[in-house]
């Protein structure tokens, strides 16, 4: 079989409004994502020659957010229906000849591999008109029936439509559908909108096929799989199936998570092997971590590499651009920005590191703080191999530790620190004697007048 | 209709043994407030006449919280039965002529329009002498039950005396009741205490009517509504159904919860529209959260006002009397009290603010402490609009920075900054060349020597 | 009757290879103790006169685990089933003549309770020669099946060679068997593998038993009792069922626990009564909280011992060795290791405590670090009863801040303060007036050019 010519059509025109957002529906994010964005993903994996998203209400956020990935967009300037809606994208396709897909926005976890099953049943046994994507949830409530015998659709009907018999068949209408180009805007031209709401409904187009003596076909899939998003507690819905699915996965691969239903990952995170992950840890977009890292409850971690055997956390909070190095550790309250811990360095408690490079073995005291910022301009520090940072330290950027140096405790250093050396930069001691025992005195006397 | 007076008498005398508590059961908290005050809420919303507190057990720390609303109570001196403790609040009704709910304090989810339905059916079709709730739980188990035709009570029955075929109903006695006065306390001196446990149960009141020739009705209502505290698991219980309905509103009201099972709301959290909040925030009592605000993972929110368009966290806390201005943003390991962020300001690392005003636009690096207290005084530091404080600094109150002041790091600062100056409070910077590498040298021969 | 002796025999010799891990499948921690060990715990509650561990694949993992406990290991080398792997125990039992329980390291809930019941089955009424634990799953899918009449076992059938009237029947074979050493050696030796997978099979001994004209015996126990863990998701499953016990048993004996499925204890935790628990608290091991404590949310405690009344967190983690006396309290982003408290003394913000003594009623200001290590030595500081330390102070340990001292903010502590005196160590303060409007100047200027 030659591989056959593939298009995308996704709808993307409904105004959402009961998200009760500014924000377009289909942008709102699942696992750190726009869920949009996790559909044009799916359908990337088919390497298919065209995807048109269909815009309509809210259409420029929409656009702008798929005009980096060169996807084109088609404009549905009423909202009539979704035959109406996929008809718009016809000009988008600009004369292609193949397969259509046609999917939605906010049905955003429809799989690559249901994608092809579909694909492939259009061009299987008896080479249906349509392939239809079906599912049993387990309230069937309003969905459209689909009346099949075996695979092969006898009827499409809209719920309200529906006899008791036809309502008592547990087989949905998903939405999704597969047709080849030739026939989809064919077909859709002879969708009328003789209906209450006077809308064309896409579905008409397997029954005018079959008034043409063409089947259609239906494939299953999961209920979970064409969840749709209407409301913001169906987001965290799609948002909960999603993560079950990626911690069972982390968990396969190798991972302990102590408590599964506390660890979020995002789209795009890389776990390694005999990891560990303690409850309530959160991953933002583009972190990678590698076998046999630890990381403790109350970690939070985006954009940030880990390299094997590192100790993260608890209450670690790893930003943009930070890299741990093997065996490196950060523990507690501490927060790293585009800075580099160097192969067995650490930096345990209430520190923040940013933009920063620490060597191999340095150890950064409790409380340090890299003035990495002056108002305007952001600077670096550079610490060296097996330097000594004392506990409450400010490190006033540009600056360098030099290796093997140290910083005494609670130092200023503004200047750069040679090899080996000790930069000392506080202020001297004074003691006055017997000063707080009066100082007490004198407040309680302060008290016991503001009572009078 | 007239309005008809109404009266609410709340039964609170119980020990709550299995609490295991020294708290009176009633004063648990969901949602950080007593449940009690819960049930207080929700019958105020009716404009009660009167209502009296019925307390016996641990009766100063009930009368104690319900005496600042200016509630009466009434003692019962022994637990002698449900209907005994209706019957002690006749004299603190002082001559009250309406309708009277009976409430519980320890089932304190029934809502106002429960309630109202209750007092709406005393004296709808047919004027029942009695109005009992119903409810229909999952386990129907050892609870009395309702035999009912239509909403007509035929009995009222305990289920230990109940028939096997009484067992067979679902439909169950919350004991909440609506009679009127002129009734309630007639009816009540009629029961008597001949049974097992010798006490006088307010149920019997119904057949006593029914002797009269008078009917009763039940209305129903889901068993969530009617779930009673008598454990901790309970009272967990409680506070998750509690949590769910609040998420469900928030969510329905245009907030995105990531992980709606992980943020926990307070029994007056504000929250506004397009607010993303992610996994893992918690809310105590006097929150207010303005539109397109984003509250990042394990921030802890207190008697805190939040304007719009501001960021937090993650790892913020924000206690009481924190406001955010517009589109200010507190970052992580964060704390902030009765402190005031300007529109725009940050505070986004390691810093504590206390008793502080930061004006717009100021920034307030890493590491920064505000020096509030002496022991004895709490002192206010002021920061302008536009100053830069360098990291790691501390300002020791009352302390005034100037409009577009800069405090250099590392700054201990004890006097007030004028405006556009900078302020530098260090020490100065010594270093002792080669000391690092001899203080190594001491330390691993001593090491050595310690292992000889 | 007189205690009969008791020997336990468990297996540990599989090689876990859906656990993808290179630990061994029994030493991943539930409750932050290897399963084994909870294992080994229980049976050691019956006081046996003998424990065998047969190890298999990672036995040097297993063996180092046991060899502290004084616990025998028995080596096979071959995986051939589980009645070979009981045979192998037969010489590390040394001759031992009483009752044995067979059990598994990876099935590591099994109670003390139960085991009671196998053994003391094993001489009741018609004393059994065999006593074998059934339990009921959900989905009994692939299990062998008990086919029993009343507790007498008629049939130990493997699923695969079951009728479909035995596979009908839901009992099923949890593999633990209790069976007098007399008998169970002489019945292995007489066990076949004339069997598809060519191994011996440990249920063949009760139908070996059966021939020779002897009962055997079933006792029941639910399946959560008696799952096994064979990947990472199953191991989370038995964490999240021990965690659910543990958190009723919690709240049961007076703690209130706000989110209960958002705390996790260890498996020696130890809770006073109420003791209240917001949500998200992770307990690692050996803590030890008394009446009447609040732990606010967030908080990590390892090691600690917290006294009556204390408070503690948000966002507080206490390492090993950190004490709290009655009163105390911990404050928000602070880390005590090694560390006491005293009666009613506080560290509320921003704080590192570590290798620290803090005086009855002291006040540690807000981002004190106790600067402990040098890089090679930890050292003592020592804050006397009373004492006041400024905010951002750094204490360089050995250290001693005398009863009643007062340390000015931000000083860096380097030699011992007397009692009631006040230190001062910090820069003085310089201003230069209008630099900061100059400086704004230039930079605006730097990134205007920048622009250009």
């Amino acid at each position: 079989m030659t591989p056959r010519p593939i298009a995308a059509i996704i709808l993307a025109a409904g105004k959402g409004t009961r998200m009760q957002s500014d924000l377009h529906k289909v942008l709102h994010p699942v696992a750190g994502r726009p869920m949009l964005l996790h559909l044009i993903d799916s359908v990337a994996a088919l390497a298919p020659d065209r995807s048109v998203v269909v815009v309509g209400a809210g259409r420029q956020q929409v656009e702008a957010a798929v005009a980096p990935l060169g996807i084109a967009t088609a404009h549905q300037a009423q909202q009539l229906g979704t035959g109406h809606a996929v008809a718009q994208a016809e000009a988008a396709l600009d004369g292609f000849d193949g397969d259509v897909l046609v999917l939605y926005g906010d049905v955003p976890l429809v799989s690559t591999a249901t994608m092809r099953r579909m694909l492939d049943r259009l061009h299987g046994e008896d080479a249906p008109a349509t392939v239809v994507l079906g599912f049993r949830p387990a309230d069937p409530g309003a969905y459209g029936r689909i009346i099949a015998e075996g695979d092969h659709i006898v009827k499409m009907v809209e719920f309200k439509d529906a006899t008791a018999e036809e309502r008592a068949q547990t087989l949905c209408n998903s939405g999704l559908m597969a047709v080849r180009s030739s026939d989809l805007f064919a077909l859709l031209a002879r969708v009328g909108n003789d209906n209450a709401a006077g809308e064309y409904y896409l579905p008409d187009v397997v029954m005018l096929a079959a008034a043409d003596g063409r089947t259609s076909a239906v494939i299953e899939t999961d209920a979970a799989e064409v969840a749709g998003v209407n409301s913001r507690a169906e987001l965290a819905g799609i948002e909960a199936a999603w993560q079950a699915t990626r911690r069972a996965r982390a968990m396969a691969e190798g991972a302990t998570l102590v408590a599964p239903e506390t660890v979020w990952f995002a789209h795009d995170t890389q776990i390694g092997r005999d990891v560990v992950i303690e409850p309530n840890v959160v991953f933002g977009p583009g972190v990678r971590v590698a076998d046999g890292v630890t990381i403790r409850a109350f970690s939070h971690l985006e954009g940030a590499i880990v390299g094997e055997g590192a100790e993260i956390g608890p209450y670690a909070r790893l930003r943009p651009g930070a890299v741990l190095e093997p065996e490196a550790k950060v523990g507690n309250f501490v927060e790293m920005k585009n800075a580099v811990l160097g192969r067995g360095a650490k930096a345990n408690h209430l520190t923040y590191l940013g933009d920063a490079e620490v060597g191999a073995g340095a150890n950064i005291g409790a409380g340090t703080i890299t003035c990495n910022y002056n108002g305007f301009l952001k600077n670096r520090t550079r610490i060296g191999e097996g330097a000594f940072v004392g506990s409450n330290s400010a490190l006033v950027a540009p600056v360098t530790i030099g290796a093997g140096a140290m910083v005494a405790a609670g130092s200023v250093i503004t200047r750069d620190v040679e090899p080996d050396a000790l930069a000392v930069a506080r202020g001297s001691q004074e003691v006055r004697s017997g000063w707080a025992a009066r100082f007490r005195e004198k407040m309680a006397a302060l008290k016991a007048a503001g009572k009078r």
